[in-house]
């Protein structure tokens, strides 16, 4: 089955999540996702406003004047920021009133002269210019008006709905609870990071790789420890993390050999039925998708490149489905590829490759090294490239996107800090 | 000035800060910055080991082996992933060890034939394919050598970063200490996020929205506060701020009226001097930059989207260029302009976008409400195209690259559900 068929029949599976809400402060809100739609209460600003230092006056009180023709208007009063609209003057045509950048405009006034078109002698201003109405006012609900949507449920947010939120008098949001990823590696030969590995053990580091993946995603990662190839603690753990998490993924052991218990595993859960096992994609080609208890179980490749394709390709479009919300756009860049590369027909393929910032534009250099289970392979490139389906391969001198998973190298030598 | 060579001029005034380090465990070092080069302490992997499961062979063994014409290799063990180097069996010629995924590889054996062209009958496996050395073996060292580099000093660490500290056993990391941005505020009509506004009086939006910038740089924020238009308060707190802080931001009385207190509270800080006070940048004209205690301080706007183009346009790269690190690289996206913009020569000037993907690629559309104190302009947008110095504006059809701020909105209706 190929990735897209396979997201869509786990869409057509699976309901979205109906998660908990959570309220936190509006700084802790930073990069969470608004639980609710956000209207403002009132109109923003709440009145009439300067916008720039200077006279607010009766437009037309203005018209005709320039430099030659100044027109000269009585200073009534002085209006700082911060002051009550109520017990501001009004003025009355032929006068102007000192105001400064916030302060509420006066009744009467419909415009701000910026300082430096006017001169004030005593009680006299000279008007050098004329100004339109409402110029240089910031006009109440101007920003937002009572009742008009701010946040939309499912916002990411960023610094400036936290501003938004702030300016409505807000000190809280509420946002959704995260979702909780369940995180289970097996097989005989890891070790949890922190053991030293005997003779033949390696360190499990496809969990913790996973772990971040998923906290970078906005989740909760739950981990399910490292299990040895044994496929009653398999399925006892599964079962345990399935009662803790929204969903599960499981690293290695999800081929079709005798060591691969995983897939038998999940099997063995009650009501567990596999969408897919044997995903078109390269490299993770023996990865799995299951559910269980409506909930996605991802059987990913052991080897840490399959990982991070399988979370890419599947785990992370499901993680937004079922939490209602879209991925941020990514980082990408246009660049020339450096020689032919070539893709399974019918395979989603993720290439990693080096993208170096020249004079002439951007060079992209596939890595020699492809083993999936080589980190080194993601350390030194700072691009995916991503084959999708219908691409057969590009040629050398194509130009393709490349998805940037670290800065640019540069042509002029910081190339080679970097190799 | 421009804004280049404002950032030219502070580069050339300060030196890299001195950060401390601190030692994370790996997964709370995820997006913090390397403080150190890491080297592998030993080949990773440590041991020749299978890539596949299969039999481990004499590669010579099997050469000439096809469908029609199969080799039989007599079996003489087996070996499973985290079994001992030391324990696993020497092969002899005409020998084949059964073997899993990750297992070491024998003695005498240099190559791994996939148990999809062998069949097992027995004490004797029949090899219907030939392969090369090394095939389907993961050598000793082949991700990471003993002493190589794996992560440079100033890498901001990613999932696979992680990862590859976890594969060497690492536990720990020791990533640069957190640059502490003070953030201070001023304005005579401001209260504090929280704080009812009296009539005339409105909430800060602009120091929240600061903070978060910073928290998203890797900076730790420290809140100045929000100070009355004062300027004994200003300077006093700006000295407090000084010694606790790498850096300053001060938002609003950064122009030059009579209630600007901000540069002059600046100046009179010991040792103070300004390298900026109007700079060519649209929001953000009256912005300034000063030097004091060898601190960078950045006089803002009040306003907020001014405030943003000037944290994005001075203070980020001066961050980065204080750490020692560099800026990510960000979202962008290609559009066709729906209308002329102009830019005034010579200036740097932030436009809030709206990117509508169509089935003919990105519209550009830029929005008609402009004013710098609205935040609805940043909410409602999802890109920002910035035109820099050399640009007098760009015509309408013309394509042109978006800095996404937000997902792309659709034609085909879900666009209306963001308007």
């Amino acid at each position: 089955m190929t990735v897209s068929s396979v997201l869509e029949k786990l869409r057509g599976s699976l309901r979205p999540a109906q998660l908990d809400h959570e309220e936190t402060t509006l700084i802790e809100a930073l990069g969470r996702y608004a639980a609710e739609d956000v209207k403002c209460p009132h109109d923003l600003p709440g009145f009439d406003r300067a916008a720039v230092d200077g006279f607010a006056i009766h437009a037309e009180d203005s018209f005709g004047a320039s430099p030659t023709n100044p027109i000269e208007l009585r200073v009534v009063g002085r209006v700082e920021a911060g002051a009550s609209p109520d017990t501001v003057p009004t003025i009355s045509r032929g006068e102007a009133v000192l105001i400064f950048t916030g302060a509420p405009l006066p009744r009467g006034a419909d415009a701000v002269l910026m300082a430096e078109h006017c001169t004030q002698l005593g009680e006299i201003v000279q008007v050098r210019r004329q100004v339109r109405p409402t110029e240089n006012v910031s006009r109440r609900g101007e920003d937002y008006m009572a009742g008009e949507t701010i946040i939309r449920r499912g916002t990411r947010l960023k610094p400036w709905h936290i501003a938004a939120l702030a300016s409505t008098g807000r000190t809280r949001i509420r946002v959704l609870r995260r979702l909780r990823v369940g995180i289970l590696s097996t097989g005989s030969e890891l070790v949890e990071p922190g053991q030293s590995p005997a003779p033949g053990q390696v360190v499990n580091s496809s969990k913790p790789m996973l772990i971040c993946l998923a906290i970078q995603e906005g989740c909760e990662p739950v981990d399910l420890g490292t299990l040895p190839d044994d496929i009653d603690l398999i399925r006892s753990r599964l079962s345990e993390g399935l009662g803790r998490c929204d969903t599960i993924i499981t690293t290695g052991g999800s081929s079709v050999g005798e060591k691969d218990l995983v897939p038998e595993a999940v099997s063995g859960l009650p009501g567990a039925r596999f969408i897919a096992h044997g995903i078109r994609m390269r490299p993770g080609r023996p990865t799995g998708v299951a559910i269980a208890a409506q909930k996605p179980i991802f059987l990913l490749s052991g080897f840490p490149v399959a990982a991070l394709a399988g979370f890419d390709a599947l785990v992370r479009p499901t993680i937004h489905y079922l939490r209602g919300t879209r991925p941020e756009p990514q980082a990408t860049v246009r660049g020339v590829l450096s020689r032919r590369v070539s893709n399974h027909a019918g395979t989603r393929s993720y290439l990693r490759v080096r993208v170096i910032a020249t004079p002439d534009g951007c060079l992209v250099e596939p890595l020699m090294l492809t083993g999936s289970g080589l980190l080194s392979t993601l350390t030194k490139a700072n691009g995916l490239l991503v084959m999708d389906e219908a691409t057969e391969g590009y040629d050398e001198g194509q130009v393709v996107e490349v998805q940037l998973i670290d800065n640019l190298w540069h042509a002029n030598g910081d190339a080679d800090e970097f190799l």
